[in-house]
């Protein structure tokens, strides 16, 4: 998607150990329009496969899952983070690996909001190790949901969890790919 | 606002210990129209007073925030939650004390991304002790800011938060406020 592939090269910042910061209008200050015209493009990628429901992951994601959404007319469900395990049976739960923070937390989704029943849209805007987006897809398989696919705003394509990802079928389309980044000479696309 | 009151009395839960169950419509699986009908109404409280950012806080508040922004056409920031001090400089920090989670967090915002120049509108989801209120106004007020008002999707009337931050001469804009609630006799609105 040229418009996001412009914006990252223009304000995306890359710093050393394979950091993009990309926090002036993706995921810390968000650009509400750029969103919105994310949400069109994965509508324009998905809109024809009956999707019911957005599921992302907090909170980075929310935003563009919640502009997407609006594509679709469809709710969003969002995993919460949490480190204390929810024995009550009442959630879907998995644990995700983070390697940025060098932890490891437990997401999870109400019973009540992920269903056999749903035909689901994951989104997120990140998409490098994959050990998120992997948690979700546990989620959607544990619930007994249809997965239709995965919509990512940035994938570091030179990491491992593009390929993983796609190698267990899903259907990942992301709108920037990174072929290889570098402090000096920038960002370069696939 | 009546639509927000009516889907509250239809599809929320009192829980014994003060606890309202929206989590089918707000705060895990988040209804996009209703929040867009909800940015409508902050538009038309605060849409002349000249807003160029919406400030929230992870995770629930940024679905609100989004849809928000949308009317106003400006972008949305986010404070994020964080247990360990950032001490680099590049941030406003505060402490917020959580009621319901029983611990005390850092929220943080990037110095970037909240300046002299903005004019700003906090939204939120909820509105009860007003610790989380209080950490963004403080935010604000840090950075020099002008803070135009607060918009809360939520208020429980009954718990101090809201009579706090009004006397500190905040205009808060509070989309449902509940006067009593209890799990027999549900909700009743001020």
């Amino acid at each position: 998607m040229k418009i996001l592939e412009d914006r990252i090269r223009r304000d995306g910042r890359v710093r050393d150990g394979g950091v993009l910061k990309v926090d002036g209008f993706l995921n810390h200050q968000m650009d509400i329009a750029l969103f919105s015209d994310m949400g069109k493009e994965f509508y324009r990628i998905f809109g024809d496969r009956r999707v019911n429901k957005i599921l992302t992951i907090e909170a980075s994601g929310i935003g563009i899952a919640c502009l997407t959404a609006q594509q679709f007319g469809c709710p969003v469900v969002f995993a919460k983070k949490t480190q204390t395990k929810n024995i009550s049976g009442e959630v879907y739960t998995t644990s995700v690996r983070s390697f940025t923070h060098d932890r490891v937390y437990d997401i999870i989704v109400s019973k009540e909001f992920l269903t056999p029943a749903d035909r689901v849209l994951i989104i997120d805007d990140f998409l490098a190790n994959g050990c998120a987006l992997m948690g979700l897809v546990r989620l959607v398989r544990d619930a007994g949901a249809q997965l239709v696919g995965a919509g990512i705003a940035v994938e570091k394509a030179f990491q491992p969890g593009g390929e993983l990802i796609r190698g267990m079928g899903v259907e990942v389309a992301s709108l920037a790919r990174i072929k290889a980044m570098d402090p000096v000479r920038g960002v370069e696309f696939c």
